[in-house]
């Protein structure tokens, strides 16, 4: 199979965690934010608040903080005399799934002209988080600031992260009992992978244990399965914050 | 500002609602599906059910049920001593994300290899649907069908769907008042482009009224905005059947 410019974008595609000071003209800008648009959707369910003066991470120039945002729904409704009824999880499911659409075409535009970006994902998902959000940014009700994607001219060069073998990700009609061989290998393609690129020890990211577990590890052998298991192993066990801050912006969850 | 094939392919993609019945390639769709993988993650957080015997949407020779996937990472942080501690809600709202991300990375590179594809959304979200598809899968705990994407080559001409303004949907520090103007402009380039383009009219899409409400709309007038609000205004009023559905697969995302 021949592969094209598009495809190149997509296998090429890292996350970028330095950048260059200069600002992207305005056209570029916009020219990805239009791309961002021609995602498929539910219901265009999302806005985005673009901001270029601060200062943002890893010193990239411009922000994205992408919403899902069912207030514009509502005021478009009310002018057709209609009101929403379908309860708050399905619309949040959805508007997840628009936004997250349009997100991702925001990243292979960015990286077809040459920009690189990250998504802020675990960080925004804080209950602290969306409320400085919504302060800062005037966020009306039934808008959820979802993740926060900084973009820019890379200051560094990386190389795509390994990802799961295909053979452990996509499976033909029936979910397989996954044994310990095929768990096993899909470790340590991460694992190896992650450490012959040096990534935790340039990045220094090791994640702290917590109590008295001691910590076995050192930059020799802490790679991606550790770090992730450390993360969900460790972190925001109560939903409750998340499920407030949710209720706050216009998106109870409760039975009804 | 020049463009590029990258973004040529993302301004021209539209769903595909009609298929011609051959299969494409094996190398082709393991094309399409790396692609999808190199999407960027919090933590590969998803898997594909591939199915290519069967009758599918539209005709459609290939289908991808896209599921929010954490038996994996149970399974390999149970390799490292580690049990999920992160409550169910922050889990499945990343796990949403990184199965989109990798969604669109699908249709993108199904679009620059000449293949349409649709996602068949609405649906998917439905109680009885997500069971359908976890017991024809036999999906275990913790995974969570989100989306069924059906792919093919094309049997139709189809053009770019509009969209909403973009000073409508990409708003600079600030959330603005959305004022009757801009309202109302941004309701008439979705019902203009809808009504020019015929799309209701040649799908038959209307959606009946219930109660007692008259339809004054004919397919002369009947266009996006009003479609859109007659989803919302009226179906899934109650989030029990969803919520119960989620708990079913591992979800619960009630209070603790």
């Amino acid at each position: 199979m021949n592969g094209n410019p598009t495809l190149d974008t997509l296998m090429n595609r890292k996350s970028t965690r330095k950048y260059r000071p200069e600002m992207p003209e305005r056209g570029v800008i916009d020219a990805i934010l239009r791309a961002g648009q021609q995602a498929p959707f539910a219901s265009q369910l999302y806005s985005v608040i673009l901001s270029t003066k601060g200062k943002f991470a890893f010193g990239a120039p411009v922000s994205l903080v992408i919403c899902v945002d069912a207030h514009r729904l509502r005021l478009f409704m009310k002018k057709r005399g209609w009101e929403i009824v379908t309860n708050n999880l399905t619309l949040l499911l959805l508007g997840i799934q628009d936004a997250a659409y349009m997100a991702q075409n925001l990243v292979v535009a960015a990286e077809s002209l040459g920009l690189g970006s990250c998504f802020l994902g675990e960080s925004s998902m804080s209950a602290e988080r969306v409320r400085h959000l919504a302060k800062k940014h005037h966020l009306p009700e039934l808008v959820l600031p979802l993740v926060e994607l900084v973009l820019g001219y890379p200051a560094e060069e990386a190389t795509p992260r390994p990802r799961f073998p295909l053979s452990f990700t996509v499976f033909e009609n029936t979910y397989p009992e996954l044994g310990d061989e095929a768990l096993e290998e899909a470790m340590a393609v991460m694992d190896s992978g992650y450490l012959a690129q040096d990534y935790y020890k340039k990045s220094k990211a090791k994640i702290r244990i917590e109590g008295d577990r001691k910590d076995e590890f050192t930059f020799d052998d802490y790679s991606w399965t550790e770090h992730i298991s450390r993360k969900w192993g460790q972190w925001a066990a109560s939903p409750n914050d998340l499920l407030e801050v949710l209720a706050e912006r216009g998106f109870s969850l409760e039975k009804q």
